[in-house]
């Protein structure tokens, strides 16, 4: 079964995902002054951290399928749960946007990004499972510290939402960063592969 | 004739039409409690479910169009049919999460599922004419029990749907269990194909 | 220059086009009748049209570029004023929607078909120009009798929209007829180029 | 690292991007004359006006990644960077058609204008980077006269916005038509890299 397909239809899902967000950001119908386009400005951030967000997601689903040659049955439908996930960003990023200073929007938010994650892990997992232990892919993980973090800091996040919205969504923030930074392992393993 | 713009074109369709669903979920514009996010539980659940029957329908078709080597003008036509009803899938989640108990919005929900399980037979008639009836697509659908079954279970939800609206959901979404569990006699051939 | 992805960013906007429009056939908020379904019909039935005339479109496209080796800078420019015609098709669909009794939108609904055709004659007259007069191209389009034919017919239906509304759209739905039937020149050639 | 997932999530985003944009031209709905379809002349115009904006980056990147056989973990970054300008062109121009006679929409429209371009520049430096000195790009872009008059054009556009916002929407529309007109440099590698 090629890889080909699945790909191509994970990109038009991100693709509109990540462009669907912009509608969010109206422009003030009524008004054209520096003041109303300031007034964006939370709207505008969030739509950027989710940006990023669904950037590191297609990056790192980009890096994970480049080095897997076998795919399965099982594995269109865990990519397919990783998508529904994502497809749930506009919706939490939207929520939050209208009510960014309140606890359960932000919470919301930060479960949804954990969920796409743990669907993240899943895939990856299936994708080793008929890799074999020994393929391209499983090396490139090795431990996954990273995502060892990540969770700790999205449990962080959510529970913190309900002290105050800013730690959590500086906490969500940092997750974004500490997977903004390349993938040094990965990188090793293309090098390798090319030489 | 090549299948790669065929494959291509239903892919950005489906990745659209999957997308685009989300959009009903909007957000509680006035408030941020549980509750008002509760309430959004059933047009949620509808997501869900309309989904996971785009997704049948994209692997249905990927693994379809693996098996396939000719494609001609006719089933550039039947695939374009297939893609019509899909598309009215947003229309009819949308009705139905907005009047989900009433019986109308729920036969219609199951009509145009039925409409498409149908659209689906046709183009794969199609395709089995074109490849001869020794294709590798000819004998993987063979008698076409699922097929069947879902014909039957789709009239039984929509007839049911002016009893108990219920009783129609639930058997669509039995439907999709059905097409959920991984088809064997595709992956055989498959595995066949490999050896 | 390789013409895979001007093929694919076509697909990618003819793919949402043909997807937006049906964002137009809004379910009804208010009421779960059949009536208040039934009163959605000629909002259906140009989405039917419009449909129908994107596919035409999508289908003709495929066969031309089939058919094509080389590719230049005027042809992606061409292109993309053939996909900015087309990507008018959402807004004339709306209005008529909204007014089909009236001559106006129903005449801007056809000089915009009008002016996707006009787009078209002029993107194959650079394929050929670009390919010789010789090319496969040249040989399948012949004195494109077709085309002569449409054009007759849109600016009568455009004239007479004036006159009667129906008239108007039954002429635009004879061209539409008119491309859905195969064409026997262009299957010719891809037959001749298999033997 | 291929290059063809790249490609495909960048189409598949300018596909959503152009195609958005027609969204706001919306059909006149309590009206059916040709005032009311007049009076959509502005935002038509800026329609075209960002179709052509987004259709010239199509373009220009369709060349510049046609020159490039390494790309990397960076380049994919500062790709996505180059999308999310281009992913804030239907805000901008939709703020701007609300309050076409007012200083700050036309000024904005531009400044994200500029940073498409900015964002443009610093990719194609990666590029380069990743290519080295003497790649196809670099011979391509060669001293970027284009780039530079470009720069000077859109800093006069955004500042003459608050003295007249015709002269600001005029130098942007002359930015558009210079690259517009096809790019002897590139065609010219185009024509060494066939003989």
């Amino acid at each position: 079964m090629t890889k080909s397909r699945l790909e191509a239809f994970s990109d038009g899902v991100l693709a509109i995902i990540i462009t669907i967000m912009v509608l969010e950001l109206r422009p003030p119908e009524e008004d054209y002054t520096l003041k109303s386009l300031l007034a964006l400005l939370p709207t505008f951030l969030s739509y950027v951290l989710s940006f990023i967000y669904v950037g590191i997601y297609w990056n790192n689903h980009h890096h994970m399928f480049h080095l897997v040659d076998k795919i399965n049955g099982a594995v269109l439908w865990k990519n397919l749960n990783l998508l529904f996930w994502l497809s749930l960003f506009p919706f939490t990023t939207a929520w939050m946007d209208h009510h960014y200073m309140q606890p359960l929007p932000v919470a919301i938010y930060g479960i949804v990004l954990a969920m796409a994650a743990v669907a993240y892990l899943i895939l990856q997992k299936e994708l080793i499972k008929a890799g074999g232990p020994d393929c391209k892919l499983a090396r490139a993980v090795g431990t996954d510290s990273k995502g060892k973090i990540s969770g700790i800091l999205y449990i962080a996040g959510i529970g913190s939402s309900f002290v105050s919205t800013w730690v959590g969504i500086a906490l969500y923030t940092i997750v974004a960063i500490i997977w903004f930074i390349p993938d040094k392992r990965i990188e090793k393993i293309y090098r390798n592969e090319e030489d």
